[in-house]
């Protein structure tokens, strides 16, 4: 099978690197706007050849776009007016509703497969790829009912091979679950290394003093303004209530503080506790 | 030599594997009010005998406080009462201004040694402990002056023994420092669990789709009230002022989400990444 990857990043390149190594996919077309990212893919065997984008996808089986939401969502129709209905089209976005809407009454829409794979890290880059970051992750399926069985089944193959469980959900519910379990721990993250980083100035210090705890809860503020303002805007308005209900929450936090309420400090920290229980 | 631990948990336990595997300790005696710790202590060999504290203490060289920060206040000044010039106390409590504030007109006061080792995990109990925790990591002896010399030399042994690098500062300094970067760690992860298990009542969902970041600001959600509460209002003052920052740090993203304010949302990402140039 042949694919081409738009977007030659973390993402991409990890399912590249691990789709070729599983046999699955022979030759892995390259589609960048980011030059050094395409020599350094085609360095790594990322990728076997860069190609421009018309070329690639009418040379491939499977287009993976692996590239920013927002860049997504303007590019993918362009995409589906190249394909055959022997190709197939996925994404690898942490936004869906946006993505899948981009495309609603397009005549290829149901050669689109809505994927998102739940695997990230800070880095980004080709350098950063690797063949066997999905293995036990989740993956989910988006809006299934709009796409052909036969695309479907092209893309339940390649989770397979990437060794992901698939979930099934509408567009509007992944974006309301990511809210919760992966966006609004970037805007956590990133706002508590503001404020460490507004409030010491005493940088060695930190560095030396920071404990395991500080450094698991501050590494996702390390990820990229390119990946994460567009997630961000797509889902602004469930991260806008997350984030809100968050707030409340430190609120209550800084009320048994202030109040020496030791009862409610501990009810809130027991409560919390209960995440033991559901994550392991 | 000997040595007496009171409190034979995750770092107590941890600092007796590894100090024994040294050979720098000979025997330690455990003392604990909870049976069943003592028991697993022994059963694990961290501890080669429980013994009544006025016993323990009377038979050893050095003895290691490793118990809540608000029992180690507490429980300071008669283990001083009982200790002779020959013998030195330690403790490994994460704040340190209140701990060193209740010995401070004590007759004994320079046998104590106030001492943080920067580790810990969402864990706790003796059969949490692990000999190699502490390596490489920083720890903090402070008011070193109010200590005598050869107290403070056992207790530089014991952190260079643990494979420790050491720092020297003010009571009052450390709690500030760990009001930014460990304690506020640990709000945002209670008052993020406490969010999700608010607004996300399928929980199955949540186990399923968390990705590893969520996983990774969440962890310390994991951490029992019994240790962290005494810790919360012990350095009240710091984490308030903390607290309030991050609550105005986390507005700051509200603000420019709501106002679709792209460029505020980046430069607060950009500022958020310079992280990466401190912490690995």
């Amino acid at each position: 099978m042949k694919i081409t990857l738009i977007g030659v990043g973390l993402i991409g390149g990890s399912m590249a690197l691990k789709l070729k190594a599983k046999g699955l996919v022979s030759q892995v077309f390259g589609v960048d706007r980011n030059e050094e990212h395409l020599a350094e893919a085609k360095k790594l065997g990322i990728i076997d050849e860069a190609l421009p984008l018309e070329k690639a996808v009418k040379s491939s089986d499977l287009i993976i776009i692996a590239i920013p939401v927002d860049s997504t969502a303007e590019i993918l129709a362009q995409i589906l007016d190249l394909v055959t209905d022997k190709q197939t089209v996925m994404d690898v976005g942490s936004t869906k509703a946006g993505i899948v809407q981009s495309v609603k009454t397009h005549p290829n829409r149901s050669r689109f497969v809505a994927f998102h794979p739940m695997w990230g890290t800070e880095n980004s880059g080709p350098e950063s790829a690797l063949a066997d970051s999905f293995s036990g992750r989740a993956a989910v399926i988006c809006d299934a009912e709009d796409s052909a069985k036969d695309a479907l089944n092209m893309v339940i193959t390649i989770a397979e091979n990437l060794d992901m469980h698939l979930m099934y959900m509408k567009a509007q519910d992944h974006d309301v679950h990511t809210a919760y379990i992966s966006h609004i721990s970037h805007i956590t993250s990133y706002a508590l290394a503001n404020t460490v980083l507004e409030k010491e100035r005493e940088e060695d210090k930190i560095f030396q003093l920071a404990s395991s705890g500080f450094s698991s809860t501050v590494r996702l503020a390390k990820s990229h303004p390119e990946m994460w303002v567009p997630i961000f805007k797509q889902n602004k308005e469930n991260i806008l209530d997350v984030l809100n209900e968050h707030i409340s929450q430190l609120r209550k936090f800084k009320s048994a503080l202030e109040k020496d309420n030791d009862v409610l400090l501990e009810e809130l920290i027991r409560n919390a506790n209960r995440i033991r229980g559901i994550l392991k």
